[in-house]
């Protein structure tokens, strides 16, 4: 029986432990999509507690203490923190099987040196040693970065953002690089109450006087400035939430019409807005493709499913599921399009269901770009396929239709600083399987090989989408 | 290589021989959902032969002898019983893989004491030591439920059913408690010729003089009726096929006026009629609700595929196959629409088809209850996924989106009586997963955490739904 | 650690072992689907080089070569033979996990006894010691095939062809018997701009003076002919590609006047063409039932992507992907309607996405044919899914929802004569299943059952289809 979360945690071969701890480990982390906020990193304030870093905005943690019967006071409500940790430790010995489970171990090995694990019996001790720590100033936010190796860190901005967080921290983050990324999906989001007002606001960003932008195109040229604002602060790539997909407008539908009625405060239907959507994201395509950006499809999340939480806690607080819609065809003939009219930029496709890995995998490969590898690529296992079956799974069919060595790798897709240790855990996912096929005679030892594919995967793959 | 179907059956490591052994196999079974036949049991006769309690009603073993070849005189037709045996006996050898192979040799050794494999070579021996068994009073049918430790045992009725087999069995099974479950399924297959009779039918029973319902808020008041009496003889949990999930009325449609016109012998459109069965499921859902039920929804059946074998047979013989339709949006939306109007009762998701396994877990944690584990849950893998692998990755998927020890454990969902073993082979998939966790490192040698889980998932998540 | 790619590989036990080096491996190969072209047997010319055996129509390694950053002028282009050699040998290191890469290595050890990997490194020595093969007579094409005892091979015809070559062939092969394959596919693209010529073609071929027949009965009856000219020259199998599933014409629909309209150069929508595939199809089984033919049908591909890489290069050259649409529902309709009147041949079912392995082996097992085993059945793991874990997850699946006896093996479904290694390769990932289920004491070690059920998998189901 091997010890709990050891040293060689995952890896079951000789040669998957070789593969980690001389290769895989030392890599640096480039963080390319992550949704923690700029205004923190540049407060850099020390945490107060570890239900601060650990429960304030995690709703992983939320949803599994509600599955568990916690009540909402102990998880969102207005219990003092350490009652919330000791319902969170109470939660911990039934989550076996969970991501969760093992997170929170190796956040509390990796950041606190704590191996003891999580229960209602240890959680007094832990809570104790975990404070202790996060009083100090080796436990502030950059600081846990940089003692990771994180090289790269995107996050997630809004293209009305001004980016002064970015700015104040450009140039006091040592190796450490904090980039801002383009999520434009607000501008999408056309069936949205305040859809005209947020149109008005984005026309006042863009200078005073300036008209509001009466077609697509406009509206387009009016995102490109921010974009290009963007760029100047380091920004490389953009993010789009795609829960559905949008529809190629048929011959007859003028979408610049529809898109004026719905500045006038006309209702649209949700295939009238899909519509629009799917003209706005191919001009945002050509914007990116001229900026030499990575564009980003997140497809496929069931959002905000419950109206009673909806109401009481808002969006990302745990109530998101799951879309299981054929997307296959619609996909197809928006990339075929953008790419027939020479607008196609890279591309990272993600879904929130397994069932896409083998399709998304297939199309992607039939997208190329002369001379150019994985020009329309997959993004790493996303959400609730990002814990190690979901991971395992993902990089097994992305090397069945694809080639392995251009799979980009893991991102945290987090809200929490803690979560860094997550790319060790991709490591030794990824290390294990290697492992596994050249020590059951699928894949000669060729050190020099592995090692090559190791770096592509964890580092440089990503790395290059801001190099070239 | 290990012995075929030892007491270590598929248990690989020590760690899972221990807690299978230890604490799984000793635990009561609570099966709330089986179709075995209230009056078999009120009756409680010995079994003919092997081929009556083996082959009289159980269609997973004449499919298979169809798709080997059997002609279907020895399957449902007129050949004696021993011919049909030996049939089953020539199939058995090309099962490898198949659920089919592992049950039988389990009922074989569980019930008769039979360690030989079923083979054409040895198809005479067993019949002939498992008839002289069957014949004795200890293999009647209430003695083999309590052989196996059977503790509750829910059969599946019709709403129109007066449960007097039910009445006649209380008090008369030991530690055994034999209760209904409520079925209304006829009463939401709308598009039936005899809808209308049915509904008359309902009515009558609920009294003389009873006028017909005219809304189906009536329709729902009449089925309260019956939901009240049993109720009153134990029944907990009601149960709900849905082949195709209910359409929520548009704004314009009059539900009732739709209901009235069905019952005035109209031709509805199958778009009407789940417009129809939206309402009724949510009326439904506030009784259950009222009196503290469980609701299952059984998701996904493609039935009756072959007009020629149902004209010849007609329904349950081995006809049905999987639908693979997108699920996730209408059952949000009923979900919501039931939690919004405070009529949500707890709620056990099944799907035929596995990849709505995620999908469901990630809804199913969207749905809380305030301070109340899995108020939305899932049922077993279920029919065709209820098979070695098919539970294993149920559990699997579960675990990942969920909170493993809410997981509710095991269902026969079958007509045959000799099907109980098949807890032990859930059982034994379950301690042999838990053990390679530990094993692996990836979980703590934490016994008592583990045998809480067993317990839990094993009997008293079950259990419970009938305490509370 | 097990050597790469030895006489063992993939075999990890020593049952598995056993079956597969005493049983499986002797059989002989029966390829009742793939795509080699029977102008090339007919000739039976040397290949010129490594290049043009490898590289010359396989889309599988030009669509690895584009991902992996190779310029299309090395893949397609004007580059000398040894300059793509080494750019193919530049992509293999990167490959792991990718069936190319066992498929490559597979064949240089069977066909050139290489056992070096395909490296930049061993590029020069390869390319050498290949093509020093390839200039001798005993590696011309037939001389392949009967290096490897291939039995029976399907080329994919269309029924304007006359089988010249095969006629050709017939009696100068030895024990290999080359036989054609029926594919009318262009008969069912009637949104295709030439369809009216090529209903014109069909008249033309069927006799001097033939009117164009202007009913689809009257289409049928004309294939018919083509059937019967096909059956003649050996043929046993028909193909069709259904990349979307038809659609059971509507009451009011004249699905004549439709295919009329068409015929006079009438453009169809999507959905009337759909009910004319509908009805021809139905006609087709027909004809198939009546001379004892299995009908393939190939569901599910998403062809031709990109419209940029289609004008330049056309179909076949490694821009197709995979469909996902829910298809149950259609297809039961179909073969139900068949059923009923009488028309259901022996059918294979393939998908081209994984998530219909279940819902498709249910399928199968709800249309019996009394006393015939399989009456409709899967074909093999298909395309993207015919690789290590592809083939893996369709053994398992079909054995969970049918009877693994019934297995159709394997086929290469390639345009290169080098593929047939791809049957050891299947043999195998079986053998080791096998080996696994006994091993772990799952099933006996009843060695006669596991041959037979190996001799049928393996050969004798498919060569069944020829000798029925």
């Amino acid at each position: 029986m091997r010890t709990f979360l050891d040293q060689d945690f995952l890896l079951k071969t000789q040669t998957a432990r070789s593969l980690y701890h001389e290769t895989a480990a030392s890599l640096p982390i480039c963080d390319f999509h992550c949704h923690i906020d700029a205004a923190v990193l540049a407060a850099n304030q020390p945490f107060r507690d570890l239900t601060e870093a650990w429960l304030g905005g995690d709703h992983y943690k939320w949803r599994a203490m509600r599955l568990a019967g916690v009540p909402e006071r102990l998880i969102t409500g207005a219990a003092d923190p350490e009652e919330k940790f000791r319902a969170w430790a109470s939660v911990m010995p039934n989550l076996i099987g969970n991501p969760l489970y093992h997170w929170t171990h190796l956040e509390l090995q990796r950041y606190f040196d704590i191996d003891r694990p999580l229960t209602p019996a240890s959680a007094a001790e832990i809570w104790q040693k975990a404070n202790d720590c996060l009083a100090k100033p080796q436990w502030r936010p950059l600081e846990l970065l940089n003692r990771l190796q994180v090289r790269i860190l995107c996050t997630t901005d809004d293209p009305l953002s001004d980016l002064t967080d970015h700015a104040a921290l450009a140039g006091r983050t040592g190796k450490l690089e904090i980039r801002p990324a383009f999520r434009p999906d607000r501008f999408l989001r056309v069936l949205q109450p305040d859809y005209p007002q947020l149109i008005a606001q984005l026309a006042a960003k863009t200078g005073p006087d300036t008209p509001i932008p009466d077609t697509i195109a406009g509206l387009a040229a009016a995102l490109r400035q921010r974009a290009v604002l963007f760029h100047q602060n380091g920004c490389r790539l953009s993010d789009h939430a795609l829960d559905t997909l949008p529809i190629r407008p048929a011959p007859q539908v003028s979408v610049d019409s529809l898109y004026r009625r719905r500045l006038n405060g006309d209702i649209l239907t949700p295939d009238e807005a899909a519509q629009i959507q799917y003209v706005l994201l191919s001009e945002l395509a050509a914007v990116y493709k001229d900026l030499g950006w990575t564009m980003q499809l997140h497809i496929g999340a069931l959002r905000n499913t419950s109206s009673q939480y909806y109401d009481l806690l808002g969006p990302d607080t745990g109530f998101d599921a799951i879309q299981d819609q054929p997307i296959a065809g619609r996909l197809v003939q928006w990339l075929n399009d953008c790419q027939t009219s020479g607008r196609l930029p890279r591309i990272l496709l993600y879904s929130l269901n397994a069932k896409d890995n083998m399709t998304l995998g297939a199309i992607a490969g039939t997208f190329a770009h002369d001379g150019e590898s994985a020009w329309v690529n997959l993004g790493p296992a996303w959400w609730f396929h990002d814990q190690k079956d979901g991971m395992l799974l993902h990089i097994q069919q992305y090397s069945q239709v694809g080639v392995l060595a251009n799979y980009m790798g893991m991102t945290t897709d987090s809200r929490s600083l803690l979560s860094y240790t997550r790319h060790e855990y991709f490591r030794r996912i990824l290390c294990n399987q290697l492992g596994e096929w050249v020590e059951n005679g699928e894949y000669p030892m060729d050190r020099t090989a592995l090692d090559h594919l190791i770096d592509r995967i964890c580092w440089s793959n990503a790395y290059r989408l801001f190099t070239e």
